[in-house]
């Protein structure tokens, strides 16, 4: 263990590889290169570019499913997905053991999972785990230590070789005999396939899996078959209903809609709404209900965005309809209002990790944007916020975008006084995801809080008559109300996790709790 | 020199590369991998997105234009390209030495790039070569050797390694400052940017030219931003009425006619005419004339095409916009209606040279096509042909995507008997640019003669009232009517250039005139 630029203690290697400590914002430079490819021939594929094979399980056994290998996925049907069960089911009836199973996300229809890393087909996950796959990780059960990764540093870690695919599983709601594959149309139409990209360019062999086989050409071609070995025909592949997932639900909270609407004024009030900005929002019912604000201040001003940032919602498919916004850049759909947008309408730009997040480029795009409003369990008095870990120890959430969302030019978190009376702002985050200098704004029921460094923001703001705090302010008013600070999660020595900052080195560990 | 296998003398260094001869069609298998790339970092590039530089002179330095380095450029705006003679004037004034150009091809327009090879600042084009720059280096008075690639084979050696980039430069009609980038729009609209894609990838320093600048985002990026260095703004980029340079005018010659009725004929009665069938023509008189034959008999018919690939043209696009295919996949627009297209009709597709012709892929789209027709300058009576020399041995064309499109399931060559009272159906073509085994089909206004190789064409067509021959004979009665065969160029031992094959190997040698 070491300790990094954030002050904490960190593995120096972790399931057999060598990890670099963080080393503060902007400061680690990657030396070396991207690892070199093999050259593929046209001689060993076929002419007439049929590539389907008969089931998922002789697609595996052609791409030499065996021990140790590293199978991937995307997550674009969220908790939809209805594949990936069924890739394991195959491994472990083969007796293959040892396996790294390595999603962009794992949500709770995943579940089934559990009894191969019990019975070793799996070693261990990495990707984010959401739900009962953290839980049971948490719980010091997982072979391998889990890696949480953003977006971004997903892609970042294929790219430079830090992970290395062996097999790339890519579920397609629409896709032809040769590969190419969409995710915007079918009867299991997702949106997007951006998650997988990376998987289709750099695996060492490719599958897709779809339940919408069409003539070539399938256009889009989100997914290119010239990256692809393999096509199989399922029943189903994704039921496109739970990409919701709940995630859509606009809050009914009125504290919530009061943060909501705070940190719509916000925006406004500090200058940042202005003709051609910038945002981005999650899906969040607090997140949904600040962009239904500013929408509305945005008509009341006469102002128009230039770019939205989705996950894509009908709120925003109604602000790119209405006129309010030129374009929508959209990493993932989040409902199927967002599909829909996706397929008919112009604006409605489809992206990936690459465009929007991957630091080892030549730039992206999520450092271009006005403001970012963001979710976190818990945040500190220096700022620090924290997506994966809740006040109880456990490691239930991924990353998602959210580290990479930090480098907009203002980053505002909205967030609840209290969870289920426990306190969100504490003295130091369980785990440290993003450190507090790329955090700008926090906003509660009780008050904003500026981070000290953006003088510009308080600057802008000072007129206004928005409840400007200072976050200790803030916190010792939470705190009396409970009677005093929160206590913190008792967890034991072992690292469980370590979570990556975005350019792969490691900002914090997570540990297992008590059991 | 060494005997390749179809029996051609080629060298085995150019250029002081290393090269591999001609093995037969589908026998190389590439070993070792790809270029290991450079990881990249957002750290060095701006937080904000704008890489403008206000120069072109200045984009070129902070690439570090230096004596030896491969330059690049994409050839969409054909013979109304403004920049490249720009750069190497820059060049020049910066007494740089040694260059090399690696154009996707070099045009007419270009033909002050003689005076920079004639005084030092480039060594070698190394790229298509017509016009002007095709008679120089036929002439023995380039440095370096040409060196021939078809689309596909140019991809292939960039991704392979075969040639490192140091500087792309892309023209692009509209652009943003990050360096989104596309070429369907803006007031040089060519339509796409596809033979530069591979360059924006691969190069290590890239510089995004554009005359018309939006607001991030450019929408469709068909060039990423993610990729580029550098952005800079000109009065204009290129002359997109000069995209047309004559490759779209309709033949009126009545031979010329009656080989392009023929061709379509033997589409029709050859059974390949069926639908969800798929073609591709070329740019040339009789290969649009083909296309309008064709379309009347499909229409006659009800048959509808999948898919149809371009060069698009006017033609193309009527028969899209009419419902008579759903799809053109489309590598380069040949006129402004394609471009209008490709911007508008969801079914009109922008593709590359990736998608479309590298074999050094996963499959491509080439193999996949019914009937492809093409031109050719000479073929022998072995269907051996060649587009890249004349028949007084100057090398005045490139290859562009002719070799890739050679592995359609019908390969048909529609050509005059006679140019200029010259036969074209010789005994031994001057260059070798396409093995005789993948070309299927002759057609001239003499009669049409099938490959013997393919004995199911031959069956298909044997009860038409096409006028169907041998080789020979056709060969024969042109000989007779101007009393007996051509006589061959004469030329130089000295190799002036090499043809790729398409999997990076030498199928021929190009020798330069005697002047």
């Amino acid at each position: 263990m070491i300790k990094n630029a954030v002050g904490r203690l960190v593995p120096t290697e972790v399931n057999g590889v060598k990890q670099t400590p963080f080393q503060g914002v902007g400061k680690f430079r990657p030396t070396g290169k991207k690892p070199a490819l093999p050259i593929r021939t046209c001689s060993d594929y076929p002419a007439d570019g049929n590539k389907t094979v008969p089931s998922l399980k002789e697609a595996l056994e052609k791409c030499g499913l065996k021990d140790g290998l590293t199978i991937s996925s995307h997550h674009h049907f969220r908790n939809g997905d209805l594949v990936m069960n069924q890739v394991f089911d195959i491994a472990a009836e083969k007796g293959v053991k040892g396996l790294r199973w390595f999603p962009s996300a794992a949500f709770p229809c995943h579940k089934p999972v559990l009894k191969h890393i019990e019975n070793g087909v799996i070693d261990w996950v990495e990707g984010s785990l959401n739900g009962p796959l953290g839980d049971y990780a948490s719980r010091g059960k997982m072979k391998g230590t889990a890696i949480l990764r953003s977006h971004g540093g997903r892609w970042q870690a294929v790219q430079d070789g830090e992970v290395q695919i062996d097999i790339a599983v890519i579920a397609a709601p629409t896709a032809d005999a040769f590969g190419n594959a969409t995710g915007d149309r079918g009867p299991s139409a997702c949106g997007l396939l951006g998650f997988g990209l990376v998987d289709s360019i750099h695996a060492d062999k490719v599958i897709v899996v779809t339940d919408n086989l069409v003539p070539f050409p399938c256009v889009p071609w989100q997914i290119q078959g010239q990256n692809v070995d393999y096509v199989v025909v399922l029943d189903k592949v994704g039921d496109p209903e739970k990409i919701v997932s709940g995630t859509t639900q606009l809050t009914k909270s009125p504290d919530r809609l009061y943060i909501a609407e705070l940190t719509a004024r916000f925006v406004r009030d500090a200058g940042i709404m202005q003709d051609g900005f910038s945002f981005q929002a999650g899906a969040g019912g607090t997140s949904l209900a600040f962009a239904i604000y500013l929408k509305e201040m945005m008509k009341e001003a006469g102002i128009k965005a230039r770019f939205i940032r989705g996950g894509s919602t009908k709120y925003l498919v109604e602000m790119l309809e209405e006129g309010l916004t030129d374009f929508i850049l959209d990493g993932q759909t989040f409902d199927l209002e967002g599909v829909r947008s996706m397929r008919e309408n112009y604006g409605h730009v489809n992206t990936s990790p690459f465009t929007s997040y991957n630091w080892h480029g030549k730039g992206n795009f999520a450092s271009m944007l006005d403001a970012v409003v963001l979710g976190a369990t818990e945040v500190d008095v220096n700022f620090n916020a924290n997506v994966v870990t809740h006040s109880d120890g456990k490691m239930l959430h991924g990353i998602g975008g959210w580290q990479n969302c930090l480098f907009s030019k203002c980053t505002i978190l909205p967030i609840p006084a209290f969870r289920d009376r426990i306190p969100v702002i504490v003295d130091e985050v369980t785990t440290i995801v993003g450190p507090g200098e790329l955090i700008d704004v926090i906003v509660t029921e009780r008050g904003i809080a500026i981070n000290p460094l953006r003088k510009d923001l308080l600057e802008a703001i000072k007129d206004s008559d928005l409840p400007i705090r200072t976050i200790q302010e803030l916190k010792a008013e939470i705190d009396d109300l409970i009677g005093g600070p929160p206590t913190k999660p008792v967890l034991t020595d072992k690292v469980i996790g370590i979570v990556k900052w975005v350019d792969g080195t490691v900002i914090d560990s997570i540990y297992g709790i008590k059991v």
